[in-house]
């Protein structure tokens, strides 16, 4: 991308209620745009962030035999009714509108009962079974306050999915798949080695749910964690019977801040026996469907990684989410520019995602730019690499430069990608 | 894909409410799933064929140099009042809903007035302009009949494009391009020689739009087509002077109904005037910004082209959006079930996207599904395939098949792939 023809435009004006950390960095970066509160739209390069995450998750999901679907926004009131839920003394954070004929429509701040739905037209028999569904869907809930940036957000981007399975066994086994997946996500985005899977309350369903947990600051969750075991404990089920129960020490376990950037839920049959979603069996008896659900937000997991990854110039982002992988730039004339127009074909032509500032400003606009930004590695072309094939290359991540001939640093680059 | 891990049925079980000929077959094929009137879910292989659309336009949009980015479905009420379209006297599709501390909300049915919000906060000189953007976002229209299954639904799914520009010339360069970017696009999905540039209405701002108009029975626009030059005028602005100003002959005009797959606008600097959306030129004047806005309805193109390709057996998808190529399935027992799974890794492994019947159904019913799907070839693996290496393989939209020997079988499919 040229920067020149890419809608991308750094800024220093950011809005006077904005205070998460992530939001205004991503705002100043040029990758989110706020609309409203807890609203934001997407900036060509903070949406090469999104659909570089999405394709990580898709990835994990596919692996585990999920196929990809697509359910609706508008959501019919009779589906959330069978599970009390449509109330606003349930779920307080519907945003619901109308048809014009006065019907009641539900815009969905989550899926279960819709695919739950669904899935009973379907699946008759225990042949139809099991399934695995997911899909990255736009989710609108009506938070009372939205103060966190992308990290909870009134309209946001959620991957969730969804198993039907036969019995608790059967479900059990997928659900402990699921959770190596949810590990393997959170590897590769750059967050792993912060990530923690973490006991948290299961509501009516079961005693315990699982949240993937990163540590951070600005969390709003307070976690006990065992560094050791990779374990944690949400504070709203930690206590000495839980402990006791988990094999957790609480002389080893740590009080952390953390953002949760995952939940996984086994419903078990309740679900399936609340909303009457049955299959027959292969003796022919009819059994309620075992369902779990599976989320990651993935534009709050973007505002968490933001977040974690940033210094006092900006943003750093992880080589495997960033919005490319090199940030090109030319000091000089009319030869220095041309020889950057020359790399950065000879990049693109080696597969390299390429940022190409291209602009006729000052040089420290584009290192200022290119900081803000927190594109992994930066690559100067100067006098020096008309005159001496000299070439300035530098991590986001370290403080010093290294100086390459063309080749060195076209096969440097060239082999991370 | 194989059938008995993905989520796909096909079902003779269509809602009583369902009249349109997209709809109904797109629900007995298990692409769509009807939520509500007017509102579809995309089942896995539906999503597919909206993926593969949607990798078309996103190809056409970057190739004019427009950069992809996700503005929000929740909307600001003072940015429609700026443009008097926030009443519901003037935009009668709106879903409204509210804040929780009582701050109305609109829900995205169109993203003209946002997006030159946004814009305003980055462009203020003639170097930041031209800019074109443009993104596939889920739309909401309250619309009073919802009677046309995905061809005009209460929430689908749009590609909505703006150019913004800094002169009428330099916009209607663009707006040229776009033109022939659009009528590229029906090429590629199949509907090429029966999509139409026609001239519609320009509402208040201009004489004319253009619309892109596929020929279809069911459509709901009635044109007047020069079969020859390849234009069109739509019913509402046909006239005997306007044919004089366009040049063409009554005489050479033909009544026939179709069904919009594309609309494109020409604002001039109405829009940047009515809104205040300025720029200063090279001469330090301040001027209003040029505007465009260009659409194509993703999941309404599915349903025309639905509509359009089709036998009483069912769906004949073009290859180039089908979910799959080829729809592979074994007639017989373990060793052709064998074979089959061997030619489903050799098909795959050249890059072939397969639909693997693999369920243990009858055979009738698998070459029904196969023609309900639409899947472009089907290829039967049976005994003869096992002790004579011989494969039948018939294309979707012909009446016989072939019989080939394996290499030459996976060469023919892997040419086209």
């Amino acid at each position: 991308m040229r920067i020149s023809q890419t809608f991308s435009k750094t800024t220093k004006t950011v809005p006077g209620d904005e205070k998460a950390i992530n939001a205004l960095l991503l705002i100043k970066a040029g990758f989110i745009y706020k609309e409203m509160a807890g609203v934001y739209a997407y900036l060509p390069l903070g949406l090469r962030v999104i659909e570089n995450i999405k394709t990580i998750i898709r990835d994990e999901m596919n692996k585990l035999g999920a196929s990809e679907l697509l359910m609706t926004s508008l959501q019919a009131k009779d589906v959330w009714q069978t599970t009390g839920r449509w109330s606003d003394d349930v779920v307080d954070i519907w945003f619901k509108s109308k048809l014009q004929n006065g019907t009641e429509v539900g815009l969905g701040w989550s899926h279960e009962e819709p695919l739950m739905a669904m899935i009973s037209k379907y699946v008759k028999s225990y042949r139809d079974l099991p399934v695995s569904v997911y899909q990255f869907q736009t989710k609108l809930r009506n938070e009372l306050r939205a103060k966190s940036g992308i990290m909870r957000g009134r309209e946001f981007l959620m991957k969730d999915m969804y198993s039907f399975n036969r019995s608790q066994k059967e479900l059990d086994d997928f659900y402990d798949r699921t959770k190596q997946a949810y590990l393997n996500v959170y590897e590769r985005v750059g967050l792993g080695p912060y990530t923690f899977m973490t006991f948290a309350s299961g509501g009516s369903f079961t005693q315990f749910s699982h949240e993937f947990q990163t540590e951070t600051s600005s969390g709003e969750d307070v976690i006990y964690l065992d560094r050791t075991k990779r374990l944690a404990v949400n504070e709203e089920v930690y206590s000495d019977s839980v402990l006791a129960q988990l094999g957790l020490k609480k002389s080893e376990l740590e009080q952390i801040n953390a953002a949760e950037v995952g939940n996984i839920f086994n419903f078990g049959s309740v679900k399936g026996e609340q909303m009457g979603v049955y299959f027959t069996d292969d003796k022919g008896i009819r059994q309620p469907i075992y369902l779990s659900s599976y989320g990651i937000g993935v534009s709050r997991l973007m505002g968490v990684i933001a977040e974690h990854f940033n210094d006092e110039s900006g943003l750093v982002w992880p080589e495997a989410i960033a919005p490319a992988k090199v940030y090109l730039m030319a000091i000089g004339e009319s030869k220095v520019t041309k020889l950057a127009d020359q790399i950065y074909n000879i990049l693109t032509g080696n597969g390299v995602a390429v940022l190409y500032d291209d602009r006729d400003i000052r040089p420290g606009e584009k290192f200022a730019d290119a900081d803000l930004m927190g594109i992994p590695w930066r690559v100067v072309v100067n006098s020096e690499s008309v005159t001496n094939d000299r070439y300035e290359i530098k991590s986001r991540s370290k403080k010093t430069s290294e100086y390459m001939k063309q080749e060195a640093m076209v096969k440097k680059l060239a082999i991370h990608g």
